[in-house]
């Protein structure tokens, strides 16, 4: 398994304002680029909290891509992944549709109810008590034969992912602005490390558009 | 004037963890490029939380850069600047000492006290009612002759800066480290921006050392 973690964000490093409103922080290079990276995955995984800020479809929008994928026997979409612990993706969320698979990871704590609103609509896995273990969680994705992990946010879930040391490579688009704002979600949020902070190397470092794309491989990764 | 804002943050943003320690962000060619940075300016400023968090001495380290502003007929080192709302600098901060000329710029509700015994140590610039006004200050700076400014963070008075409309470039080193964190201090903190984000312009783009830097100009700047 190979889990690129792939994120916008703003000159100071937040994903969204204060209020948690999406901004675009990249142009049409870094979306091209994006549409790229998902159409060469197997899954793309995403937190709660983004499906319930942002409602994303999470589906290869270049049709070109998706005729590629079909060429190679592959669905049209990669499979979609909701790491929810509490189970609460909504019934109607766009990343439910029938687009494409779709997986909610939920842990043991997530009401009975919600699960089965949600597993008529998904694949649900579930891992660990009241926390998804994510190390459980994409086991059980790569036994479905999900090799090629993209992760698209939030803070949250990278965080723990980092701590998990499940990543493999990331890559940001640091876009022109700033955004600001102790309270704004950045690319990593969590508790934080206080030490022994995941060290990267940079493997890649250009301009795209008008901001700067950089590629970060883990040690390890 | 002219106002570079220099930092050095982690691959997700954070100036340092949560427990706000001081971390090895960047290596010895950012600390070259910062110094060369610091010896090009006539002052040098910091917000106070960085003064109490890191005490710095913010003078120019290498000796040939401290020759050559003598050569120039500059003092040894640029004059250094706190913004200091609550007058908390500590009498005994190392920004006190006698190697440059240091003002610290506080607000009319800085205790009288604090205010006394920070008069002898440096000139104080009064300027706001309870926060520092930060254009009165900046101006009366440059009626002291104190033209090319580099401010050093932290990510509060970077985020009022922008705020108020100051900042002409953004050199930005990005290091390869994960620092993680919801409450860790990033590169730009305070209330944040909800609407109207500053734009940047993205005039350099270089990989220095392990990370790499990323110089941006404001509109208008």
């Amino acid at each position: 398994m190979h889990v690129v973690v792939n994120a916008a964000m703003s000159a100071d490093g937040k994903l969204s304002s204060r209020r948690r409103e999406q901004i675009a922080i990249s142009g049409d290079e870094d979306f091209a680029r994006v549409d790229q990276l998902r159409a060469d995955s197997d899954a793309i995984v995403v937190g709660v909290g983004t499906v319930l800020a942002d409602d994303p479809h999470l589906t290869v929008k270049d049709e070109s891509l998706i005729a590629e994928r079909r060429e190679a026997g592959e669905a049209d979409h990669p499979a979609r992944v909701v790491v929810d612990s509490k189970a609460r993706t909504p019934i109607d969320a766009a990343i439910l549709d029938d687009a494409a698979t779709t997986y909610v990871c939920v842990s043991e704590v997530a009401p009975i109810d919600n699960r089965m609103d949600l597993a008529g609509r998904a694949e649900l896995v579930t891992a660990g008590d009241d926390r998804v273990d994510l190390l459980r969680a994409f086991a059980t994705l790569q036994q479905q034969g999900l090799e090629r992990i993209m992760v698209e946010g939030g803070g949250e879930l990278i965080f723990s992912l980092f701590e998990a040391g499940l990543v493999d490579e990331l890559r940001v688009f640091v876009g022109p602005k700033v955004i600001g704002g102790r309270d704004a979600p950045t690319l990593a949020d969590g508790e934080g490390f206080a030490a022994e902070f995941p060290t990267l190397e940079l493997t890649n470092l250009e301009r795209l558009g008008d901001g700067a794309l950089l590629t970060w491989r883990t040690a390890g990764g």
